[in-house]
């Protein structure tokens, strides 16, 4: 019967998402304490109570599961920036500045709380380059909207915003890379104000 | 007899040194062909059919030897920059575009013919940060005494040349690190050529 079969299927939906989201919560803690190449999959189920076979019922592979995890992460921080970059009453330039002071913040702050983060990066950096691409593609996409209100309001001026978003973008890897930020704590790089200024001195118009 | 032993020490230096330069060129090659990782002390002697002791007269670990071999590939990179830098008839805007061209290019031709260079690389950032941090410190003086050129010759206006630098250099480190132009062929990331423009748009004087 349809209707039956209407009526329990968010039921049984909600008990699988709530065992993946289990699955990704734990994996997130043994990557964070035991580093993401030590962990396995049989160290989640053995920690969740569950067959190895039961984890894989939901993701084929550590690497599917690494996936859910920085997809996680990446979801937090594209959350972070969108409500700045929405936040009523700043000029554009004070939205990028701080659109690219919470992205080194969050960065430094992570890589504080969880020194091997970078293990789990550099996994999903080789392994699932997808994820990685998403997350670089929706920080721009954000990063170019506000420029392009910028050029709207006159504030900045630049022959093509997507292009320049871009470019403000790849500039602050440097501060926003948990693999580069989290193994040279002692850098010799230049204060993120600095930065931002200069990169804000590039968007302005000449004159 | 000290004449003696002055007329002698030249000799014993240059087959001191020659050694030295035999066991950085094989480690280089096993670093290439297997990796930093899997490469150990014993492989080195071996290929040299010395014994493990006579390579640690030399360098007293694996660490020491990647930082004879890293000291060696960022030496020629200093150098190649530094005769872009000298190179007579070019404005400030044409030294600096052909500088980070040239860290770019060299950065992407090194990884295609070393994939694993990235192993090595990382290594020397977790273990021997002095050689970093001298490499980004020597970059970086290239970069402001064209900076400053710039600013004398009225090419370029900033406050201060120095920090302006230090700002161009890491903006760049996305097309010219190692671990990042290694990992991510396909990353979505602007041309140089824009970045470059839109890095010298930031130093040009206003109007």
């Amino acid at each position: 019967m349809p209707a039956e079969a209407d009526r329990t299927l968010p039921f049984v939906e909600e008990g699988a998402s709530t065992t993946r989201c289990r699955i990704v919560a734990t994996a997130e803690r043994s990557f964070r304490e035991i580093g993401y190449q030590k962990t396995t999959v049989a160290d989640i189920a053995k920690t969740l109570k569950m067959s190895p076979a039961n984890v894989y019922r939901f993701f084929d592979s550590k690497k599917a599961i690494n996936e859910a995890v920085v997809g996680g992460l990446t979801r937090e921080v594209e959350a972070l920036i969108s409500g700045i970059a929405q936040a009523p009453g700043l000029s554009a330039a004070e939205r990028l500045s701080q659109i690219i002071t919470a992205l080194h913040s969050d960065c430094l702050e992570r890589c504080r709380a969880f020194p091997r983060m970078h293990e789990m990066i550099e996994a999903a950096m080789s392994e699932s380059w997808e994820v990685c691409r998403t997350h670089v593609e929706r920080i721009r996409a954000v990063i170019a909207r506000v420029v392009a209100e910028g050029v709207r309001a006159g504030e900045f001026s630049v022959p093509d915003p997507d292009l320049a978003a871009a470019c403000v973008h790849a500039a602050i890897v440097r501060y926003c890379h948990p693999v580069l930020v989290s193994q040279t704590p002692e850098a010799p790089v230049p204060p993120i104000e600095a930065m931002i200024a200069f990169l804000l001195g590039g968007l302005r118009p000449a004159g």
